[in-house]
C-alpha cells in the first residue's frame, strides 16, 4: 500500500477509533461482527449522523419533495487518495452531487459504500470521512444509508468509494441531449485542466513554480440558480473523465447536431497550460472535477453567464462555442490558427485513475 | 489474479466486445475515451436497456409511484467471483434487491458501479454482467444508471460492483427494530448457512459428498404478499454478514426487547451442519443471501407463515422464537440440551470477502 499525504487537519476531532487498539484496517472490520458495528457506529455515525442512517436498518426511507428525481452513482478510485486542492473523500460528494446538478436536480440523499485494504491506517480513514462529512454539509446532502467491505491486502488500493444520490428536480424542464438545438449557445463555466494536472504532479512527484490545486466542487449552486431565473436550459455535462473534448463528442452523437468550439474562447490557466506541455497532455481531453458545459437556447446566453459569473465556482463562465444548423454528429473546433478540425474522444488512455 | 470458475453459460449470446480485439480489461476501458464508451455502449447498453439508461445522461430521472421510497446500497466484494447457486452479479442484484425488501419496499431501479482489475478477462465481465441482467429481470428492477472505473493490475481482484437501490412503498406500515413488541413472533424463512459454506468449499477446494449450493435468490415476492396479506410486520432483516445471530443482536440492541430464540427450532440442513463441524464454524453466524426473519405481531404467525410457506424461496419458513416482555436488549438461545445462553456478536473475523 502506498503511503497516504493526507492533508493537515491538526486540531480536528481525534480519531473515535482507538489508534492504539486498532492502528489499521482489520478484515474484521468488514466481517459483520463486533468490529464492524464500532467502526459503523462509532467513526461513520459520529459524523453521518441524519436520522434514518441511525436507524441502522438495511436501508434509509424518504418521502420525496418533487414529483421527479434524479438518480446517479459513481465510484471512485482516485490515486493518490490525497491530493493538492481535495481528497477520495470530498470528491466522492462532489462527483455524484454533480452528476445530480447535471440533471438538474437538488441533490438531497447520498449513500456510501466503502471498499477498505486491510492494513489500511484508520486514521487515513478517519479523515476521509471528515472529509465526506464536511462535502456533503457544504453541498446540503445527507448520507442516508452506507455499507462497509474490507479487501485483503493487495487487493485494494486503501481505499475506494462508491456514492450514489437521490436529487429532487424542482423545475418542469427537461435537461437531456435531445433538447439541444441548433444555434444553442455553448458556455463553459471556468478553467480547464486543474484537477488532471493536480494529480498527476502529485502523482508523479513533480514541482511546477506554484502547486496547481484541483478545481473539485459542488456545481450545485450555479446550476439551480439557473432554473430560478427561468433560463431555457437544454443540456448540462460536467467535465470529469475524457475532459471536454470527450463531453461534447458525447452530446454531439446523442443529440445529433454538429457543435462548433472556438479553441482561443477555452479559459487554461498559465501554468496548467504549461504543465500540459510538460506532460504531453491536451487540455481538452483532461478530467475537471469542478467544471460544466451547458447547452442553453442563445437567447438567454447573457443571462446564463450573468447567473454563472455571480457563484465563486463559475466566476469565469463564457461562452466557447454553438451548436451549427447541421446534423452530423461531430464536434469541430477552430484553432488559435484559424483551422477548423474534428475533435474526436482520444481512443487510448490518457490518465487512469482520475476520479 | 485468480482465475474464475465461471458457470456454463454455452449457447448464450456472444460477447458483444470482440474477445480477440480486447480479451482483457485495459486501463483505457476506464478512461473516458473511446474504449469506455465502446464497453458501456456494446456490454452494458446491449442488456441494461432501460430507456433511461439509453440516454447516457450523468444520471436517470423517474417519477415515483409511492409517497414513500427505500434507499439501500451494498458494495460486493465476494471471492470467488462464481460459486455454486451464483456470482457476484446475481448476488449484487439479490443483496440489494433484499435490502429494499427488509424495509417494506418494492425494489424498483438500481445502479451499477464497477471497478474492475486491469486484466480481467473480457468474458468473465460478459458473464457477470449477463447474470445481473438476469437477475434483474426476475426481481423487476431496471439498472438505470452506472459507472465504470479501472484499477490497475494487483490494485483489485477481478471486478469489485456496487449496486444502490430505489424501492417503492406501497403500504402504511412502518418497519423498523423501533416497531418490535414484547410477543412479537420471531420468523426464520428456511434453512440457514448455505450461502457462507458454498464460498468457503469453493475457495478452500472442499469436496463434500453432494455440492452445497448458495441460497443467494430474490425475497421480494414472499415479503411483499406479507403487506398483500395485511400482516402487522414490525421488524425484517436478512441474514447475510454476521448470520442470524448479528441479526438478532442488532435488533434486541436497537430496540431494547430482550430476543428468546430455540435452537432447536432452527433448520439446518445436515450436509451443511457436517461441513459446518468439519471447518469449525457456527450457522448462527454463517451469511446466507436468501433468507431474513421476521418480527410479527403473534396473533399473525400463522397467517405469516401459510404466506411465506407458499412461496419456494421461503418454504421453509418456521417460528424460532420470540420477544420476551423484558428490555435488556439482549437475545438468549435455548440449547439442544436445554440450557439457556446469551448470543453476542463475535469478535474476530469469520468469513471474510462472502459477500
Amino acid at each position: 500500500m502506498n503511503e497516504h499525504h493526507p492533508h493537515d487537519i491538526s486540531g480536528g476531532p481525534v480519531c473515535p477509533i482507538p489508534i492504539s487498539d486498532y492502528p489499521r484496517v482489520l478484515l474484521a472490520h468488514g466481517g459483520g461482527g463486533k468490529l464492524m458495528h464500532q467502526l459503523i457506529g462509532k467513526m461513520f455515525l459520529s459524523l453521518f449522523s441524519h436520522p434514518e442512517l441511525q436507524k441502522q436498518h438495511d436501508g434509509a426511507v424518504f418521502t420525496p419533495e418533487t414529483e421527479r428525481l434524479a438518480f446517479s452513482t459513481d465510484s471512485y478510485v482516485i490515486h493518490p487518495l490525497f491530493f493538492p486542492g481535495g481528497d477520495i473523500g470530498s470528491l466522492a460528494v462532489h462527483g455524484t452531487v454533480n452528476d445530480l446538478a447535471m440533471c438538474g436536480a437538488r441533490p438531497r440523499y447520498l449513500s456510501a459504500g466503502f471498499i477498505l485494504e486491510e492494513g489500511l491506517p484508520m486514521e487515513t480513514l478517519w479523515q476521509i470521512v471528515q472529509s465526506m462529512h464536511a462535502a456533503a454539509q457544504q453541498c446540503g446532502v445527507a448520507i442516508v444509508t452506507g455499507d462497509t467491505k474490507v479487501v485483503d491486502r493487495g487487493k485494494g488500493d486503501g481505499v475506494y468509494i462508491n456514492t450514489a444520490g437521490i436529487g429532487m428536480i424542482e423545475h418542469e424542464q427537461e435537461i437531456s441531449p435531445a433538447r439541444v438545438e441548433a444555434g444553442d449557445a455553448l458556455i463553459l463555466s471556468g478553467d480547464l485542466g486543474r484537477h488532471g494536472i493536480a494529480i498527476m504532479a502529485t502523482r508523479e512527484g513533480l514541482a511546477f513554480e506554484s502547486v496547481i490545486e484541483s478545481d473539485s466542487a459542488p456545481l450545485v449552486e450555479p446550476v439551480l440558480a439557473l432554473f430560478e431565473a427561468g433560463v431555457e436550459v437544454h443540456c448540462l455535462r460536467d467535465l470529469t473523465r475524457g475532459g471536454l473534448a470527450s463531453a461534447l463528442v458525447e452530446i454531439a452523437e446523442s443529440s445529433g447536431w454538429n457543435i462548433h468550439v472556438e479553441e482561443r474562447a477555452i479559459p487554461v490557466r498559465e501554468d496548467v497550460q504549461g504543465a500540459c506541455e510538460i506532460l504531453g497532455l491536451d487540455p481538452l481531453y483532461i478530467a475537471n472535477e469542478g467544471r460544466f458545459i451547458a447547452l442553453v437556447k442563445s437567447a438567454d446566453a447573457a443571462k446564463v453567464l450573468s447567473v454563472l459569473q455571480s457563484f465563486p465556482v463559475s466566476a469565469g463562465a463564457t461562452v466557447i462555442g454553438e451548436v451549427e444548423a447541421k446534423q452530423s454528429h461531430r464536434v469541430f473546433m477552430t484553432g488559435r490558427i484559424g483551422a477548423r478540425r474534428i475533435v474526436d474522444m482520444f481512443s487510448g488512455e490518457q490518465l487512469p485513475r482520475i476520479c
